[in-house]
């Protein structure tokens, strides 16, 4: 696939980039430009909107907490009305993870923020936390660090070295979230504290061991309750400009005598940030009996500066995609030279009808790694092997996704081959419904094409779009000496229309 | 796990073993004495069964077909009513694939066969048939061999060396099944053929490159397709013990002649085998086209020789499903530290409570093999591993595994962690059902004791049933320092609950 096409141009200096985080606390925006290949942030706004608070444990959202959402993002779509679409990411995360329709929330926030918002699961929040934190902090070379980002539905744990994280953990325990959970009522005491570490210790245990066993030169914290938290430390005089195994205790005591949540007294915690503070310091005291932490520096970057870094490499040659696309193949043992006939053979296809069809250069990169990836499935069985690709994709860890892509990505292996089902594409926003039919049958054509999985060049490929009628040519003498070909395409005929196409084979 | 068991003793000189192989043309039996590590045949049955002629299309299978099985299985059950059922192996191909409830045709077909029926899939089924010819006629060491096998609903095509199988494939048309697909009414014509061969050849496309590419040194034919085929052959001197891509036209020119199967008169030919001749003949020189065939010899042995050998090789240390795992287990990168601290309690646990609960080897073996692939779905992702794992065990080709023991497999996997959902032992048949959640219970036991990831011996662990309960003691030096261990027993209440299990943790 094309690494740049008309319409995604490459970023030129003096480009604005923007990047909002939909936090379960916050939303943040931060806009920045591009200059001499690197970045200078020119504006930012947070909004203290607690979505996660309007959840009701059974994939709800209060109307309240949806209406500041949607009024916050307004105001952030009219800061962003004038950078192009490509140049924007809007990502959303645990709170709308939460969510049991997560559409129903997700398409009027598209329409008051005017772009497309994402969802990315624990891990890819946890990729651009420390994409966020080592851009503006570089670590020294060599060096391990461990950042810890305390959300407020969900804390990530990342490891990593350089620029290049080498473990990601999330864990579903957040400030707001612990709080409503450990401390309901409000009430707090020494024995509600003590189960609910005992309790979030346990969710750290599947990891813990691996983390210690790893290590770290140093610990980042990257969240608003790291800064607050490191703040009342010095204060209180307990540690200054980090957070301490030893402040750490003594703060959680101070804490504890309010007894109630609307009692807590601590210097210089800002009144907003007192109804979660008790789940934030719970968090982070589970962390560092868990990790073994001694001592905790404060970053002031997170995810939404590891968005516009990830913008950059989506812009450039480095999409972190296309890595994370090769390690699959690598994993799942594809077969590359049938990979490379089907992409090759779908890139012919889409170029020709991309314009028709308004495919833009998202859709080609899709189409290209659906390509690449269409016969992983073929490591678990042969029977059903679409299905079983469909399903590895849609549930794995893959960086530099989002949940939107990869179910994209699961839709096309899933319907490369055999019937459509009806079901297909549901889990995607209206959106991309076109685009994922009409790229689904581009792919389709290029696996038909090559299921002889040998090296046999086409030498006519012309396909044509009307409407969603889709005519192919090929030469005559080419497809004579192919009678399995030609009758697999009289019977594509079933398939493409259960995608909303009429196909029309023809010979030259 | 105990590579053997007081349940399960290694074979003893003398011992009898006995197959059987319900095809879906014939139901046969094998019966072999075990002699200096050799298998000697001593009886062998055989009843056309035609099941395949009973399917309707839809997963159903005719009350005739369905009582002509049932009445062949009830001799077939005299003959093994005096050999341990250890020693004995009955499994079900494709027409029992195919059926929409195989439950509703196993257990009736269990009673009268008096003993338990297990379904294998094609690439199973490839395995066994490999194993049985090459005991039969072993290949010159060094030399690849082709071995094609027509049944009545399937063909497998293996390609092997020595004793191992290198590639196993199924294909979805035999000779019952084509003759019914391709001539509809009994009527042959050369148009029909000429489609015919064309689709059949469009099945062969995602291995036939493969299979060319790899090559072998000789090709052997191991159904009674391929015997009937070459005896007709030598009747009408077109070829002499084998047949050949020069020989096989001329025999399909000579069916064609007769316009309707009922007319059909070649030499040799068994009057009940002309009814599915067309679609042997059929299936064959399409394998001949597809894989550039020149030449099949014709071998006497098949499956039903392949399972006496698996017998043998699951009652020594040699069990197939042994290196299957191992293989697995590397596969998807499986922690093996973990893997192993997991099957060692898992065994310890086992051995406490096996007999009153009526666990035997075979459970052991399963649990074992539970313990060191648990971990399976974390390559996908740790959100929902246990699921995960659960469905690529439910779907891939595991060589040695029936069906059923693959779905057990799944089952315990699926359940070792988390939620049971109540539809998770369905797949199973009912005499696998209280063995299949007592193992759960002490897999699901083993993995929360080292939750922890580390080595941390447990230094007592008492484990007694009394019917359904199942009471753990623990020493409470132990359990006093680990917090997170006590609060996960005492939370493993509703797991066990949904097994049937009342759990009682104590302390010493």
């Amino acid at each position: 696939m094309p690494q740049s096409s008309q319409t995604f141009p490459p970023l030129q200096d003096g480009d604005l980039l923007a990047a909002i985080d939909l936090g379960s606390n916050s939303f943040h925006m931060v806009i920045a430009r591009y200059l001499l290949g690197q970045l200078r942030v020119v504006d930012r706004l947070r909004e203290t909107v607690r979505m996660a608070d309007g959840l009701d444990g059974k994939g709800g959202l209060s109307a309240e907490a949806r209406q500041r959402a949607l009024e916050c993002l307004a105001r952030f779509g009219q800061r962003i009305r004038n950078i192009p679409p490509y140049r924007v990411r809007a990502l959303a995360t645990n709170t709308v993870r939460q969510l049991r329709s997560p559409l129903s929330f997700l398409m009027p926030a598209e329409t008051a923020l005017g772009h497309a918002i994402e969802v990315v699961n624990g891990r890819e929040e946890a990729r651009l936390i420390y994409l966020g934190v080592a851009h503006a902090q570089p670590p020294k070379p060599g060096q391990r660090r461990l950042v810890i980002d305390i959300g407020g539905g969900s804390t990530e744990f990342i490891i990593g070295s350089g620029m290049q994280p080498l473990e990601r953990e999330s864990l579903q325990a957040g400030c707001i979230a612990s709080t409503r959970r450990f401390f309901p009522g409000g009430k707090l005491s020494k024995k509600r504290w003590k189960d609910a570490l005992t309790e979030i210790g346990a969710e750290f245990q599947p990891f813990a061991a691996k983390y210690r066993a790893l290590g770290w030169d140093e610990a980042l914290g990257s969240s608003g309750t790291h800064k607050a938290i490191s703040e009342i430390c010095a204060a209180m005089k307990l540690s200054k400009g980090a957070i301490t195994a030893q402040a750490l205790p003594l703060l959680r005591d101070e804490l504890l005598r309010a007894k109630h949540i609307d009692d807590i007294n601590l210097p210089t915690l800002a009144s907003e940030r007192r109804p979660i503070i008790a789940g934030g310091v719970l968090v982070l005291e589970a962390a560092f009996q868990s990790l073994g932490l001694q001592k905790l520096l404060v970053s002031k970057a997170a995810m939404r500066e590891g968005i516009l870094y990830d913008i950059m490499g989506r812009a450039s040659d480095n999409d972190p995609r296309d890595e994370s696309v090769a390690a699959l193949t690598r994993r799942y043992d594809i077969d590359a030279a049938q990979a490379l006939r089907v992409e090759a053979t779908a890139q012919r296809l889409f170029e020709q009808v991309a314009d028709s069809w308004k495919l833009d250069s998202d859709d080609a990169r899709m189409l290209g790694w659906a390509a690449r990836l269409h016969e992983l499935g073929l490591m678990i069985a042969h029977s059903g092997y679409h299905t079983h690709g469909s399903y590895v994709i849609e549930h794995s860890d893959i960086a530099g996704f989002s949940r939107q892509e990869q179910q994209m990505l699961a839709a096309l292996i899933r319907t490369h081959r055999r019937g459509v089902p009806k079901t297909a594409f549901d889990a995607l926003p209206d959106r991309l419904l076109l685009p994922a039919r009409r790229t689904a049958a581009l792919l389709r054509l290029a696996v038909l094409l090559h299921r002889s999985h040998e090296d046999d060049p086409i030498p006519t490929l012309e396909l044509s779009v009307d409407g969603d009628a889709l005519s192919l040519v090929l030469d005559k003498t080419f497809i004579d000496a192919r009678p399995l070909l030609r009758a697999d395409l009289v019977g594509e005929n079933e398939g493409m229309a259960s995608l909303g196409i009429v196909f029309r084979p023809f010979v030259a």
